[in-house]
């Protein structure tokens, strides 16, 4: 009695979230384009199935862990699933575009959101974010606390039991799982990167420390890997493509865009409106290593390095905010748009120049989706 | 330079782990055994190799990951990897024991013990724990904090680089990387259902919820998988049997040690001496559903019920001792120390009922390794 009320209660929250207006955005009929819409149904599928096994030993383990599939995987923008079902629909030939070819794409594009969505559970944590897409971050959330560790554990390994269940037919499948695990791993190296802070001194911080080099290293391993090429290659993998040398030249095209999104981050935790991003910033008083830091440093004149040594990195709202103005003096929100109108411009150029191993269309169609105006994001 | 100081530092730390007293335990000549000793040169090239790649562009991060591996990694018993070592000795026939294959099977070991380490990174900050193998927890090292989930994260992801350098042109490969994953995926369902809570109604907590259905369960997701079985199952696939039905008695077996192995965890965390046991109890804290409480519900009358239902699960230094009396008034420790009596004699019974597939001395060879004289640990 009580396994059926859970499937009940579960497919209740499927259903709701399958047509609440959040994701109720416009169907986009070109074949190329993949929209939220379109992304949905497969979510529910998998999550049914996911929470439904094993229910009749741990059936209150199977509810939450629906729970937190439904809380942390589905909302956002879904960049990574419709990139690799738009990359998918670019690279496969018209005769092989079956419902159920489709399908593997869906269902491996959901894999890397949930992968996205395990990361950020431990993001938030360790950055003690506050807000994640407009809602309260899973460990801020009544009775969850420090079990988002577990919940984030069983999200990323539950991957494996989809790719296992859908691939393991399919000649890519251990090229898939080790892909999978490598992104992880070099994601697991970026964020320790991205966790290490400079030597202090008299409570002022080492500003060397920011360098450009740390800065794309950063890039590389935390964002670039998992967030632009994992979908590309992905789609190659279902396509029949095991071997990625020929596209080096375009995986350094999306290296550069790759940048331009983290960049993007790092302007919005900083100037975006919360109310719109849906985060409150902390890279300031987490002092990370961000662009606007790394830019900062190499501008600042004696007085100005003196005031960011003094201040970045700390947790109080008058260090914040004069880091802040620092900022505005130094120009970087100016920097930051005159990039962005370039940006454009610049990855067509470089997509013009590479082989055309890769159709252009496809990056172009990255670039839309990853690089948003910021514009709309800020005050 | 920088690089250069970096592999000596990293060298110097691992020599001194290869000899410190600690690690001294005697040499077993025994063929079977697998002595502390034996498998730490192992450990010591793993950690080498694994923090010395990538160096030129993240020296860094690897540093502080050389720190991680060896804080976390090979202290404790090691149960793990000389389990897998034990059972490939007893499992591989004599011909095909060469040192190179032996060498296979300590590095499979060191990945279960890196798994393992993941896992308890992890575990200790969800449970709020101050000690772990006689040293703070991982999380309370100064200027770790929450950064600990990257390093867990990235022990976790590193193991299947292991796997693939090592394994990947073995026939048993796919199925070591699927058991690695479906151990982890089954061991954070475990931990999801040993973090789930009963209600709590004015104050007091629903003691129903502890029952021996829910204990064995956890057992068996959180227990039995990744400490009982995984050992065994990887030393098959290394001695080239991939299916695993006939050993399905003897993983029973394994399965009355796993719950004993748990018993014993649970009562040593009430009753174990932290100085001997290298950690404090919290499970009456957090309220878990342990062997204790589950025996002590079923024995209680109604106000010595009453009593562990207004105090169990809280954090209080006062009803964690109405708890503990408790539990004494209810004779739990006479009860435990009668099985631990027992519990050999029932192992050897049922080891003997079951076919041959598996070696007998095998499975005594593990409850040799995992059930400890729990009067060692107590005051």
């Amino acid at each position: 009695m009580f396994i059926r009320m859970l499937v009940v209660n579960t497919n209740i929250l499927l259903i709701k979230l399958l047509f609440c207006s959040s994701f109720s955005s416009q169907f986009d009929s070109k074949l190329h384009e993949t929209s939220i819409d379109e992304c949905m149904p497969c979510f529910v599928d998998l999550t049914k199935t996911l929470t439904t096994m094993r229910t009749n030993e741990i059936s209150d383990a199977m509810e939450r862990y629906a729970k937190t599939l439904i809380y942390n995987v589905p909302r956002g923008k879904k960049i990574r699933v419709r990139a690799t079902v738009t990359a998918y629909k670019l690279l496969e030939s018209a005769e092989r575009l079956t419902p159920e070819n489709l399908r593997l794409a869906h269902i491996i594009g959901w894999c890397i959101e949930m992968m996205n969505a395990a990361i950020l559970i431990e993001d938030d944590i360790m950055d003690a974010s506050l807000m994640r897409r407009g809602a309260p971050c899973w460990y801020l959330v009544e009775g969850i606390g420090m079990r988002a560790l577990t919940d984030a554990s069983l999200i990323e390994n539950s991957v494996y039991d989809i790719l296992k269940t859908h691939f393991s037919n399919q000649k890519c499948y251990i090229h898939l799982v080790e892909l999978f695990r490598l992104v992880m791993y070099f994601t697991g190296l970026g964020q320790a990167l991205d966790t290490l802070r400079p030597a202090t001194k008299n409570g002022r911080c080492d500003l060397d420390f920011y360098s450009e080099d740390k800065y794309k290293n950063i890039v590389k391993y935390k964002t670039h890997y998992y967030t632009c090429e994992f979908p590309v290659r992905v789609a190659l993998y279902l396509t029949g493509k095991l071997n990625h040398e020929e596209f080096k030249p375009h995986f350094d095209v999306l290296f550069e865009m790759s940048y331009f999104f983290q960049l993007q981050n790092d302007f919005l935790d900083c100037f975006g409106n919360s109310g719109i991003t849906g985060k409150e910033g902390t890279d300031i008083q987490e002092g990370k290593c961000t662009w606007l830091i790394m830019t900062a440093v190499r501008r600042a004149n004696a007085s100005q390095r003196r005031a960011l040594s003094e201040n970045y990195g700390k947790r109080n709202t008058e260090s914040v905010r004069i880091v802040r103005n620092l900022y505005e003096e130094l120009m970087i929100p100016k920097t930051y748009f005159a990039l962005e109108d370039n940006v454009s411009n610049l990855i067509y150029k470089r997509t013009r120049e590479v082989s055309n191993a890769l159709p252009d269309f496809l990056i172009y169609k990255m670039k839309d989706m990853m690089c948003k105006k910021v514009s709309n994001y800020t005050d």
